[in-house]
């Protein structure tokens, strides 16, 4: 049984060099640290350092900070600096590390780096650190991405999603799963090369195992909806006409008033974009600026603006307003959502009650405040497209595509090896289902991912991670 | 002799609270550091955090690095993190530190700033931590200026004076001056106190001592010029008719394209700005929008932009066509720049010739390099108003206004000391002077800044500093 990694020497970038980049945010601050990481980084560090009692890095102990003077090529300092040594494998990447704790200057920060550049480190890719702690087992490549994910969360939710991930409980379910589908492996290769010995394949119970693995691997894609709306977010668009308080709800959603709230029609001229957290799912909510047929140049820039903004739109929030009734252009505006995900918000409820809302509209004021949190959960469930909304707090939860995806294929690899079974075809025919199954299974932490898939994930981290 | 530092306990904030903030610039990144500083700084960390085997911080040897799990109040995994330990004295701020490494994101590190300020820490303010040392006598106050000029340099020759500053080289001279002079205070202090034993005041001693003290100060002051400007950089407006050849200018001293280069009149409507590199000194080169009289509105905003950049400028480079020679309006522009220091820059020399350029003129050619380097050369001596260019790379510097105005008022005190001595005063006169002088000093260290002063430097510190 043979599930190599597939790695390719000749791509994946040599785990020979030694590496090393900013591993702080670029900009002003008290402390910037620079990383690096491989075979050489004591030497790379000590080529550029002056030590008191000039002690190499290699001879510090693990886990200790040192003070230290970054020289320039003509012997002058260029900033003294705190070294914290790591020795293999007890470091964040599995290999020899340094980190160069500087102040936290552009200039200083570049002039280090360059020094280290012409003494024997490259500079890394982006999530190469995180890529060198995957590849030398340090982490599977889910909990990598779980680092990724924790860095760029936008709510407390999404940090506890990463943070369950990174610690490894999506991947300790999906280890048992494939335990599960080995275990079924296992017998049905067994029945194939040694008949004699193990006798008849037992269907009754490799149906029952993949019904097992099957029923997990449900239960992780069921929290998949919410864990990957959590992680990415939701693009909510407010359009309405002038002066139905679209302005007016996005600052009740957030409620601090940093958009513009006026009762002028058409003065929102820029479509707004803000950040609101709603029940744990980071929305961007866009306020267009007043969608109606319109001469004014200046205005129509900003309706066409709108217009656009609908067509990206995850869900739209159509506002009408209350104490006006549904006009003929409301019905217009309706009309073009199509199938848009969307819900109606009769807005100013506290000056009338709606006389046409439907069973699903929301009734709000925004300046009283009232319906606003019925609204919230509104908006999460429409997000989940009416779903099941799992909260996912104590097991395993799905929050990337890729991982729903890879559990999806090995779903409908095990649906074809139960009708295989079922049909009582040669195990040959079963075990190419299953094995397609555990290759999918393994695309989530990493076991059978492709370069290509390395790759693309550790692409999209910053650098210095 | 009293020369007590003036701290305000009622204003000073107090060493007793402990502080804490985020070290490393606000953003995304690999890794983002919080510090802790003050006597509560272990307790503060254990408060939130989960060690191996609970060991207390505090037990921990210092600049060494832990593992830990901050937790949220819920007692779940806020990240997982490094605490590097310093015991007071050996840290930055001389107090028990502990930093916190952490995932560059900023949800999490929102999320263990709010769990510190909830158990015992409050916010530092801008520059605390630097203050703290300063207060504790980790660096003098000089010193401590040249930590946020580090941090602050746009040139390596800026990073460098602030690194000499940094060592103490500036504080050590200013401290052998002060040196110098208090050797004549005490001397006229004893002949005050104790005539019968010391005898008459020798005013010739006093009087070369006065000298050289003043000798060295006025090397010190040399230097102010220049050392300003490489610090603190300067504005330089590029000015002249549409098309003489601004933007490409710009871009020779650039030496990338960066800035937009047309050959249609006119179209550079906003004010370009630029960091250039001329010398070590950060120039900030605004190309204005075409100086001319215009009709056109959207232009005619743009001229005036110019105009107001003209005002504000430290050095204007008015440049002329050479393949065109000068116009009236050249002329006319001439004359509006008035006392405002420029240099007259003949463009296009590559094409022509010019027949009128004064000695003083640059020529150039923006499209072929030439002369950009001699015009290099004429801006950094221009920009030190003819001054001595004292390259400073071995004594101290004087790169602060500050620096420049104490040691001024100190070496006027002393002239009134001098005339003193000479007009045969009583020794109680020249105490005074000599006292001044002194005080004067003081402040560029910090022995006698006055509350005032030191908020004033801390404040425009960043936080977490």
């Amino acid at each position: 049984m043979t599930l190599e990694p597939r790695y390719n020497p000749q791509v994946t970038p040599s785990l020979d060099d030694t590496i090393c980049s900013l591993a702080t945010p670029p900009g002003v601050g008290g402390i910037g640290v620079i990383r690096i990481s491989g075979p050489a980084a004591f030497a790379v560090a000590d080529a550029v350092t002056r030590r008191p009692r000039s002690v190499p890095s290699a001879s510090f102990a693990g886990h200790t900070l040192h003070r230290a003077d970054v020289l320039a090529q003509d012997g002058s300092v260029i900033d003294d600096v705190l070294l914290a040594i790591f020795h293999a494998p007890r470091s964040y990447t599995g290999e020899n590390v340094v980190e160069v704790s500087a102040h936290g200057g552009p200039v200083p920060l570049r002039r280090i780096l360059s020094r280290l550049l012409t003494h024997g480190a490259r500079l890394a890719q982006p999530g190469e650190f995180t890529q060198r702690a995957f590849l030398n087992g340090k982490m599977d490549l889910a909990q990598a991405e779980a680092v990724g994910d924790i860095i760029a969360a936008r709510t407390d939710e999404a940090l506890a999603l990463a943070r369950s991930q990174q610690s490894g409980r999506l991947s300790s379910e999906v280890a048992e799963i494939r335990h599960v589908i080995l275990g079924v492996m296992a017998r049905i290769e067994a029945s194939i090369d040694f008949p004699e010995d193990v006798g008849e394949l037992d269907t009754d119970l490799c149906e029952r195992e993949i019904q097992d693995a099957q029923a997990r691997i449900a239960r992780l894609l069921a929290t998949a909806d919410r864990g990957i709306l959590v992680r990415e977010g939701l693009k909510m668009v407010l359009a309405g006409r002038p002066n139905v308080g679209k302005s007016s709800l996005l600052n009740a959603l957030l409620r601090v008033s940093r958009a513009i709230v006026t009762p002028i029609p058409g003065t929102t001229r820029d479509t707004l974009e803000e950040s609101v957290n709603i029940r744990g799912i980071p929305v961007r909510a866009v306020d267009t600026a007043g969608v109606r047929d319109t001469d004014d140049l200046v205005e129509k820039l900003g309706v066409e603006r709108s217009m656009e903004s609908l067509r990206g739109a995850d869900l739209v929030l159509l506002i009408l307003d209350a104490a006006v009734g549904e006009t003929d252009e409301d019905r217009a505006l309706r009309a073009q959502l199509g199938s848009t995900p969307h819900v109606i918000v009769w807005n100013k409820c506290d000056l009338q009650t709606p006389e046409n809302a439907g069973p699903d509209d929301a009734r709000v004021s925004a300046s009283t405040g009232e319906g606003i949190e019925a609204l919230e959960e509104t908006i999460a469930h429409r997000a989940l497209s009416g779903g099941v909304i799992d909260t996912g707090s104590a097991g395993a939860v799905i929050s990337h595509s890729r991982h729903r995806h890879a559990l999806e294929a090995a779903q409908a690899r095990l649906d074809d090896a139960l009708a295989t079974l079922r049909g009582h075809m040669p195990a040959d025919f079963i075990s190419i289902d299953v094995r397609g199954a555990l290759l999918s299974l393994g695309e989530v932490t990493g076991e059978t991912a492709t370069e290509d898939i390395i790759h693309e994930i550790f692409s999209r981290f910053c650098i210095g991670k």
